[in-house]
């Protein structure tokens, strides 16, 4: 995709979030400058600067967006079913559009300087927090209808966001989208092992 | 540990890049100077530059110094039963001492520039391709004892690598060593729910 989806928890300044996701897909995370966002805004960095005093405050800003986007791609799963909702919201964390790699690259730039990054560390932990609750209510919605083993959802929901944050980890470094379809395949077979 | 342990490949350099691995944990991979590494080698920067044109050649030696490291621990597995065998490979890549914390925050830096940096990139890959194989060997060696069941090695291998790299990257970004532990067990019920 050339624009993130719009979704309805935009912020206002939803064209400054769409200029910071073509800057960094385009120049990663370590080359970005405001001047950089600034013209992929069409305005100047003074226009930026009126809503964000430094670099930092925009990016934290946007890690923001991009955890509103995956919530509200997870409203968007209408499906109640267990086994088929777990297998879509897996899908959402690991079947990535070959034209968001750029993103995935500069995102984990992002996540190599939360040690360093209160805010950046923040973020990444709420996000991770909220995946990981949307993953347990999922399986403990399972094993209540049945469906699943009794197993400990936290700790099942814990696996497999582990495995597909390796799976994440290694297409960008190995520039190679096919470990995001490896990494969809060993949460199946794990999926099958411990829930069924 | 304050110090690597030494190893059979040690390259000549050694005290150069035990000086590279304290810069790299106390200082990280952005704010990594020459002038860091002379200061713990305890020499000038000319020192350094005599055997290294650049910091990113002195880096890839020492990611090459890493490997040595990594395959001289393996060799050092006495054990030829599968079972004890992989354990311990897995045990190898996944319970790191708190100490070297600091070196796993300037690896998954240096992870993600690989899409940057050539040198990078063939190191981590080599470095991947190497463990990859080690696991692959001792589960086919498990499937030709009627140890494991007769499954895919490679894709097997392939499959805990990338649970590995899950817990070691979620180690680092959410500062929590506990991430390893659990990528551990995952591996661990991996290995029963497929190899079994």
């Amino acid at each position: 995709m050339s624009e993130l989806p719009d979704g309805t928890a935009a912020d206002g300044n939803s064209d400054i979030m769409q200029a910071t996701y073509r800057a960094l897909r385009d120049h990663g995370y370590a080359d970005l400058t405001v001047q950089r966002i600034a013209d992929e805004y069409g305005k100047s960095t003074a226009a930026i600067h009126y809503h964000y005093d430094t670099k930092e405050d925009l990016l934290a800003a946007f890690l923001d967006y991009l955890l509103a986007r995956f919530v509200d791609a997870i409203r968007d799963i209408e499906t109640t079913d267990p086994d088929a909702r777990l297998s879509l919201l897996l899908d959402e964390l690991l079947a990535k559009p070959a034209e968001t790699q750029g993103l995935s690259v500069a995102l984990l730039e992002m996540r190599s300087q939360a040690p360093y990054n209160d805010a950046f560390r923040e973020r990444f932990a709420q996000n991770d927090e909220y995946v990981r609750y949307a993953l347990k209510a999922v399986i403990n919605h399972g094993i209540d209808e049945g469906a699943f083993a009794d197993v400990d959802a936290e700790r099942a929901a814990h696996a497999l966001l582990s495995i597909a944050d390796g799976g994440r980890t290694r297409a960008v470094v190995f520039d190679d989208m096919s470990e995001l379809e490896l990494a969809r395949q060993t949460a199946s077979e794990y999926v099958d092992a411990t829930l069924r």
